[in-house]
């Protein structure tokens, strides 16, 4: 242990020498050190409601704030100035070097900078395990089967990947092993100032400012805290600024679409936790490249053999001539099957025998999804050393013993809060269906004007959804701010706790709003139309929405469409681009008031000045939920609308570059914090996986004509082909039996008398034993409908559980590169332990372990 | 470092000092040092085949020492010899100490005894990591809430507990840390003897001997290896007799079958591995009493409601006179209905409504009990310190690499022992069926002779079982040797990987050979009765096995429990305790040939002498696969027989207490395996656990009459009761229409001439429109089983995973636990190292990070 102690100064002054290059703005006032972390504090005014995006921690300091507010605000600005003293007192004592900045040029505002020396951060290293590169480094030893592939590869791939210059390639990396201030001899201290770097540096302050915070709350003397402080940023040094030229440049950049993105780049400045966002976004896409080709082909064969389609060309024959009963009581009256042929050949465009294959291949789709991810990311957690890194749940709770309340909540506090969440949920349901009802009947009552019938049918509906996606908009953004709410409510006692129950809570409120009334044309309003339908004998029901003749699959597929492209263009435009720039315009005017001649000003800004008129980042979770309701428009129905995959893959090739644009040039850089995985968003994907495995068998059981066909096909069809399928499906009703008040008005609309009309559904004829009874046809249809659900469930479901067995979670050459590094550390340490020291306990090289070398040969 | 180095020496000697209290036995010929591990040797012939038990590596080594077959006897002899002294060589360059034996009371064998010094455990258990104890004591805070509660509930299970005197408590325990030299003042010392315990040496040792083995075959220069060592055994030193004797008392008694086992004991002596099997069975056991205590009450339940069942009552109701169709052609004749009374009668007792929820129970209780067991063995993991324990599957690839075949192997070479699989799962199970209709054919050709017919039919059936069982049992040891040259034939890289591939070819083997019979029975064999029924008009088979009048419940409910009870029975008394007994036998007389005197003999024997003479312990496979086996007995059908718990409870109680008595005195002391989880049995259970919720939703919707009988109370019922419900299964046959080699031979058997005859089928009338196609009641109510299907898995599929979500996998208190220990521990490093060293660099206080109690408060 004596050992160290020189080579650690030796180490300090050499790491302040080397710190006089930055830049002068980021570095003190004696141009020594530079700064790692920058708080800023209000001078003169209150200051919290200019950033209403404060994070749980804030909120509830701000609640225990609030105590003393009663008092006059000259006293509360008094007691702020004494708490920001303390605060300020216990960084110094932690050891960081603060350096305060009032006399700058936005008003009002105060900059605190904060500077770890060399102690310190080795000292936070060792407690928090990180990982340092050391001065080995390790090669991977090339398979010799796949090399060949694997360079025809990289060349095919080569303009593909982004063009960041000589960074980390894959195969060659330095050797890490947790820092300990007891073996610096291991590590590599060649370039001192970038050992740690500045996103370790932050991180490494922001965990030394929130003891600080919690020391202040321990003591109790004061009642407020180091709240205070609303922005945390992370100053940006010479280097980094040459990494956000290279990610401005190939990475937010949309003319790089094509490109894979440079993750290690956006691991390095950002973190891991938004690296692994990013990586996950990326493969998303890459994976939706080859859902989005199969969707396209099932639809262009729809489109090749809709002239083939014997069920649309009967319908679409003028020589049946099959006069249909009305739609609805008295306003509708009698009509041609004819006039359905333009949805029927519509129809087939999405309901092909491919959809049901298509259907099978994206649930698939999603377990190799699933498993890809699990694979990258246990690739990603090798490249960066993290697979030894668990994150330390357990140590929030010290934070969480704080609230004085969560201890002592009880389910029964929480109560309220549950029940509140599921009337929300209800209300949800509700209100999605009422909604897409209140517009489809309107749009229904106009188009039952015999005037703007048939083909405007269409526009009507169309511009009723669009009505409905701009109520689903709005009720997004409510229901995220309910659930914060609610889950402010519950009080949960950790921070990844409260993230999980926020996330929880809005997926299933948006969820919910977005799926409801999709769900509803699936499954519920097709069904009371056909067998719960009127005609006065059967049911006294008055007015029940139909779909068109050939299932509701069609206007499941408008529905469908028009949420998904509304609900990426309007997010993605009008509200990932827009609103964050006025928030931008609005803290400029707020702290300014005057924006003249602010072009030239933003050039004298320091740096940490101009980013202050940055937008705080505040969690990815909204990036994430955005990105799972669509993967949900992606595979719940897609056995309806293949086409999503593709609309999915172009808002996400646009998305990638917008996100990158915002991190890079829009938001504060934020403290970079460490993860392993995606969290709980990979267990929703699962669901949903799971989930549409099921919703997909029924959406081709009930809501498409692929069953009644197949049913037709084999049992009932006197040549075996589809002719006569469409009469076969027709019932027979006598319009002698109509209740007098349920008669259409216009019963000589077509112009000659009808005596039997024709209606979708299996009914018994008039003429029968027993008429308008359910006829044998309808059970056993139903019969083959819900074998199909239960055969396509298992064998999908066992079909995906197999590819998830049958692709193994780490890749094999990670487990191999792994052990070798591992075996590559042992022989190191032995190495550099015998050069430096000499061991009297392991000199005795016959009564010591043999070396690996020894032991692998 | 270089202060331990004195310390070290130190303990050395003191060790040298506490061992002289060792049995003399056990010890080296100087009294100084007890022996780890002993490996035994054929001093004079050929030893290999007394032992066929070997495991792969063995097999395959013994491969490769058959290439100087081919030379003399005597030169093979020799070449052992020099084989052996080099192993030996090798093992005394790593440190150990040998000593051999060759004059002992058993000719032809000779003892080689290990002896592993101080210097090498410490060496060993660096480099495995083991956790050891150090002088730290870690007590749980006790949880105020439930204090009492806990109080309460320790008094109640106080009897139940195994007295084994003064072993850890739960709440105290001695917090370990990984072993290292350079900390030795860490560790707690004070009784050197015991610090490494014999379980640890054995293991420290053994790993050695495989090394020592893998040397040898690295240098080349000899062909053979230290397979020629056949015995490995670990001796037993006082404590451990001491040990012994409490398992033997408290654990492998059966009058204790109502107590807990001692699981910390167990695991002390047999090592983690089989640790937690006994714990596994026992967590299994305790779960059975639940499932069995609520299937008891489902069969009371049957029992009680058995006189108010009213279809039951129909069928014997001897007014209603209804004459059946002939069950087979020719030979057999009409009969009435009331000869089915006592089967109707029976099948109710399995077959009430209380089924249904006791098939939901039973999916939930599997839930639970995979949570419950993840729970446990978190809970196990925490006690036993194997939190952080990694199994490195990995360095078994030094092994790997010296098998030059598997290297090269392709999946090409692989194909015949896949194809070879694939065509022996087919075998399994059309012979599994076969073997089945053969036995009930004669069984019921036998019962279609008047003379023996109604009531004997049941006893002849159930011998038919009877001999299938005994078939079943002779396969399953066939298929376990098939499975294990096959899996050889694969050539698989790692120990772990070929115990993982053996288990799952054995599992599907057996299972395949167990249930193939009884998912004929209960989906295929009704069926083709039912639907495709003969009666010459409808189609031209001749004879159709078809069940009992009310469904082939019965005939399901007989083969299950007989199976089951038959394969618990035999596998258990005849093979798990005469087995052995059998093979202890036939070593004592090919090794002495002289039984004479053998009970004087035992005394005189040397212990290690007395345990050459037990079997060698194999593996755990064979004991977990025949538990798997039995919960696929319990879960999977249990909607038919849900008496299944109950048998498994009983057969369990005995089973823990046999496997224990087998444990203790009739195998050798295994070397002891670490192991954090159970492996692969998990993921069987779950696997059976999953198919068990569809398999019972398919046997209750289609074996049982629950559907029907509901499809006609809600749809049918003039009254909504069930009167008239077998009036309506049953549809008319006229008896002209019999074609002619059909007719019943003894047309007038009933003493009237029958014109209409009844059969179990949903048909039309002869006189109706389209006499005996299927009705349209039939379609409804195949509709009715398949909607019953869906919605009973989804449901309990939603419920399993809820159960599963809602049951925390670790326990909140052992999370604690593990923090607070945690925290501990570096406090009491902080202390240990201020108290040892003057550390210059943290002697700085205000410099230094502060200490976690001052973190806390």
């Amino acid at each position: 242990m004596t050992v160290q102690q020189p080579v650690s100064v030796l180490f300090f002054k050499v790491f302040l020498n080397s710190a006089t290059q930055v830049p002068h703005d980021l570095c003190s006032k004696d141009g020594q050190k530079h700064m790692d972390y920058i708080l800023t504090y209000s001078t003169k005014k209150l200051f919290s409601d200019l950033h209403p995006s404060l994070s749980l921690k804030e909120k509830t300091c701000c609640l225990s704030c609030c105590q003393p507010c009663k008092q006059s605000l000259r006293s509360q600005e008094e007691e702020k100035v004494l708490c920001r003293e303390e605060f300020e007192d216990n960084l110094k004592k932690m050891g960081l070097h603060l350096e305060k900045d009032e006399s700058n040029r936005i008003s009002g505002v105060g900059f605190l900078k904060i500077h770890a020396p060399w102690d310190i951060l080795c000292r936070e290293a060792e407690f928090l395990k990180l990982k340092m590169p050391t001065k080995e480094f390790y090669q991977a030893t090339p398979q010799h089967k796949m090399r060949k592939l694997n360079a025809f590869f990289k060349r095919i791939t080569a303009p593909l990947l982004p063009n960041v210059g000589d960074t980390e390639t894959e195969d060659i990396k330095k050797v890490c092993y947790p820092f300990s201030r007891e073996k610096l001899h291991l590590f590599d201290l060649s370039d001192m100032d970038s050992f740690f770097d500045t996103k370790t540096r932050s991180l490494i302050v922001s965990i030394g400012e929130l003891e600080a915070g919690l020391f202040l709350k321990g003591s109790r003397s004061k009642k407020s805290s180091r709240w205070n402080y609303t922005v945390c940023m992370q100053c940006r040094t010479l280097t980094v600024n040459l990494f956000l030229q290279v990610l401005y440049r190939e990475w937010a950049s949309y003319s790089n679409f094509y490109k894979y993105q440079p993750i290690s780049l956006i691991r390095k400045y950002f973190g891991e936790k938004i690296g692994l966002y990013f990586a996950w976004l990326g493969l998303y896409t890459q994976m939706l490249i080859f859902a989005a080709i199969v969707g396209v082909l099932v639809f262009l064969y729809g489109c090749i053999t809709v002239d083939d389609d014997i069920p649309s060309m009967e319908i679409c024959d003028k020589r049946n001539n099959i006069t249909m009963c009305p739609l609805c009581d008295k306003s509708c009256s009698y009509w041609k099957l004819t006039m359905a042929c333009g949805t029927a050949r519509a129809s087939h465009l999405f309901d092909s025998t491919a959809t049901v294959l298509f259907s099978i291949f994206m649930a698939l789709w999603a377990a190799m999804f699933m498993e890809s991810w699990k694979r990258r990311q246990m690739r990603l957690n090798y490249m960066w050393d993290l697979t030894n890194f668990e994150e330390e749940e357990v140590s929030n709770e010290y934070f969480a013993a704080l609230h004085a309340k969560a201890a002592k909540l009880t389910w029964r506090d929480r109560m309220p809060a549950y029940m509140t969440f599921i009337f929300l949920m209800t209300f949800a349901i509700l209100f999605g269906v009422i909604i897409y009802r209140v517009t489809t009947q309107a749009s229904l009552q106009m188009s039952s004007m015999p005037s703007i019938r048939a083909n405007v049918r269409l526009t009507v509906k169309s511009t009723a959804v669009i009505i409905n996606v701009v109520v689903i908009l709005i009720l997004d953004e409510v229901y995220s701010k309910i659930a914060r709410w609610l889950t402010i409510l519950e009080v949960p006692k950790t921070d990844k706790s409260f993230e999980q129950r926020l996330i929880l809570k809005t997926f299933i409120l948006k969820f919910l709003n977005a799926f409801s009334p999709i769900f509803y044309i699936a499954f519920i309003r097709g069904k009371t139309a056909n067998t719960a339908s009127s005609y006065g004998v059967l049911f006294k029901q008055s007015f029940s929405p139909q779909c068109a003749h050939t299932g509701c699959l069609m206007e499941l597929c408008i529905q469908l469409s028009i949420t998904m492209l509304g609900k990426q263009l309007i997010q993605n435009n009008l509200f990932e681009i827009g609103i964050p720039k006025l928030k931008k315009l609005i803290r400029r005017i707020k702290t300014k008031r005057a924006p003249v001649q602010e072009e030239q000003d933003d050039k004298d800004l320091k740096r940490y000045e101009a980013d202050f008129f940055l937008e705080p980042f505040v969690s990815l979770n909204p990036e994430y939920m955005e990105m799972i309701i669509q993967f949900g428009f992606v595979t719940l129905f897609v056995a309806s609308f293949p086409l999503a995959p593709l609309f999915a893959l172009l808002n996400n090739v646009i998305e990638i570059r917008l996100d990158a644009k915002k991190f890079v040039a829009e938001l504060r850089r934020p403290v970079a914090a460490r993860a392993k995985d995606i969290g709980i968003w990979y267990n929703l994907l699962r669901g949903i996986s799971k989930a549409a495995i099921i919703v997909n068998a029924f959406v081709i059981a009930f809501t498409s004509d692929f069953i009644p066909r197949l049913v037709y096909q084999y049992g009932y069809s006197p040549d075996g082909t589809m002719h006569g399928f469409i009469n076969h499906t027709l019932s027979y009703f006598n319009v002698s039996h109509f209740q007098a008040e349920t008669h259409p008005l216009q019963p000589l609309h077509l112009g000659y008398k009808v005596e039997v009309c024709r209606y979708k559904d299996y009914r018994m004829a008039p003429w029968s034993f027993n008429p308008y009874d359910i006829s044998k046809v309808y059970w056993a249809i139903l019969a083959g409908r819900l074998a199909f659900v239960i055969i396509f469930q298992n064998v999908v479901m066992l079909l995906s559980d197999f590819v998830d067995w049958v692709i193994p979670d780490i890749p094999k050459e990670i487990i191999t590169r792994i052990y070798e590094e591992k075996m590559q550390m042992v022989e190191f340490f032995m190495r550099e332990e015998h050069s430096l020291y000499s061991m009297p306990m392991l000199d005795n090289q016959d009564e010591n372990r043999p070396t690996p070398q020894l032991r692998r040969s």
